[in-house]
């Protein structure tokens, strides 16, 4: 359901339900927030990948697993509600583990699968990849995906995409902060895969602290978010680590960080 | 003072004080606020164009109606204040009522008539309009447009509108998220009808609570933003036109929804 | 460490410790304070401009004073987190002082050189200038920094910046909403100014209040920002010049203010 491969300080995970699009079923879900649950204190790991195998990155959720659930005595609302919930744990959990989790996305990133590229820390498209939030089509507002996407895009865009179901090329999901990079299909996962080296080759407690710290502040009032991050980088300086990095820097040499 | 004209599930209403550039007076802001309370119960409609006749979409507010009240006991504040509570109250009446509303903007958007356009859902523009929150070149600070704009535009972008008084042209505004479109303008009132009707086409129910919990999730942190909209889209299941919708599209058939 | 020099209604500061690329030392951290501190009640001045001597306009804290801490008998706990806690004052104040701050951005603007762009109300910069958030390449996540710099610019993109330490051009930080302009490098003092002086032309009490207003509603839910400014409007109505300046526009005549 979704593999793992480590390269160094890199895990690459792997939805692996090229069937259903890598819909987010209850087995995906539960396997996201295994595999991520995992990583939470998995210090050897600074860096993760999050792609999907076959045509799709994510096609959203699981329709019919959903509708099956019609079948309950109360139509539905308390397997829905479960359901619902458990996704939206698994976005938070991503944005909650300590290593910048980046999405390596292709094919189609549709309702469900968008939020999860909203909600990684950053995401690599390959052109010709299209993303949209486009359960409306079907009756479905995408109310748990805006969250994500209305977090990292200008307001009025997001708006326009839940309303009109329209998918967006990745150029324009790189011009609306959706995506961070978008190189050629073929590049794609050596692209990603540099991106994760370049931020796994960064100090990992440095960076752990940090991430935290980012989602941390963005829910803070300025002065709150000052006072806090202020201690935080106090924590980060006392780091013995963090002492041989800016030494290393005076002195102009490499720093022999004790991670490596 | 404002029409209104319904074709299919759309509504067209067009101010029209094309002599005063149609300016929010006191006339207008009670024509706006009560044409929005009639469509708040009118679920025949499913999405509204707002559009003005003459040279200018809207120049704001009605400066001489504002000028005026000076000859009141108290110099005017009581009147003003009641005016900025009455504006206040449609530019978020816009964003309260069920249906997706688009500003269909041409020749200028200027102070409150540019707040008007960012506190629509979505807006099209034509070539060669031009926004601006231009009242500090007279002296007037445009201090509540710019709780609209900097919700929808990046920060530095509206501060140096709001203290430089420029007017931005409508490829600028596309660029910094005030608009979602610019065409032509002589396929302005097409291309503005065309998104409306796209949105009008999509399931209602499923729009209404959608675009209510847009505008109250954007106010919440992650989690309880996740929690409220998780519990809105369990509701929006347990709609029959959503079962409908979804088994149609399982089924690869139109769906036939009751609002048809 | 810091000069001033006044053109008219513009107060011009240098940071001038080119040999430390204009580092946020302890002395130039006073010094700004010092000056900004003057500059709150200076009512002759009606915009800043904020520029750095030599090649680079900031390149961030001054790492050689602060691993000197490690002496202290706290290994520099109490000393660092009083550094962060005053520069977070500083930066803070720019957003506090009554006049709009423009920085005038060359060469490099690195960590808290970049949170001091991210945290003018507005910045030009020199073609050529790089910004960056990189002190995660030497083990000290760029924490506070983020505070400002996450609040002008898209989200994915900024924690990109963070994390990997990549350096962005000026055309890039034009797109992404930390500077406003991008100026040929002979041009940037003029086009700064130019800026600066169109500020400072508008009438010093309406942008006085509503500067103010533009950070304290930021932080507001919406209908709280709308009541908060509705009465700042009032008041910036029941100003005698703002009359004035209405008077003189509707009579098509240029205002005749107080303060020229």
């Amino acid at each position: 359901m979704l593999t793992r491969e480590d390269t160094g300080a890199v895990a690459r995970l792997t939805m692996n339900a090229p069937e259903r699009l890598n819909a987010l079923s209850d087995e995906m879900l539960t396997a996201l927030a295994d595999t991520f649950a995992d990583l939470e204190d998995d210090t050897a790991i600074r860096a993760v990948v999050l792609a999907g195998a076959g045509r799709a990155f994510c096609a959203g959720h699981d329709l019919k697993q959903m509708q099956a659930k019609r079948q309950d005595e109360d139509h539905g609302a308390a397997a829905w509600h479960d359901l619902f919930v458990r996704c939206s744990a698994v976005m938070q959990q991503i944005q909650r583990v300590p290593q910048p989790v980046i999405a390596e996305v292709h094919g189609v990133a549709a309702a469900a699968g968008c939020q999860l590229v909203a909600s990684c820390d950053m995401a690599v498209a390959a052109v010709g990849t299209r993303f949209g939030v486009n359960g409306v089509n079907i009756g479905v507002f995408c109310s748990t995906p805006m969250v994500a996407l209305s977090r990292v895009m200008p307001r009025k865009r997001v708006f326009e995409m839940l309303t009109t179901g329209r998918l967006i090329e990745a150029e324009e999901a790189l011009d609306l902060g959706l995506v961070n990079r978008v190189v050629p299909a073929d590049a794609l996962a050596d692209a990603t895969m540099e991106l994760a080296q370049t931020v796994a080759g960064k100090l990992g407690s440095a960076v752990r602290v940090g991430k935290r710290a980012f989602y941390d502040q963005a829910e803070m009032p300025l002065a709150a978010a000052y006072e806090h991050t202020g201690k935080v980088m106090v924590q980060n300086m006392l780091d013995a680590d963090t002492d041989e990095g800016i030494t290393a820097f005076l002195d102009k040499r490499p720093p022999g960080w004790s991670q490596d």
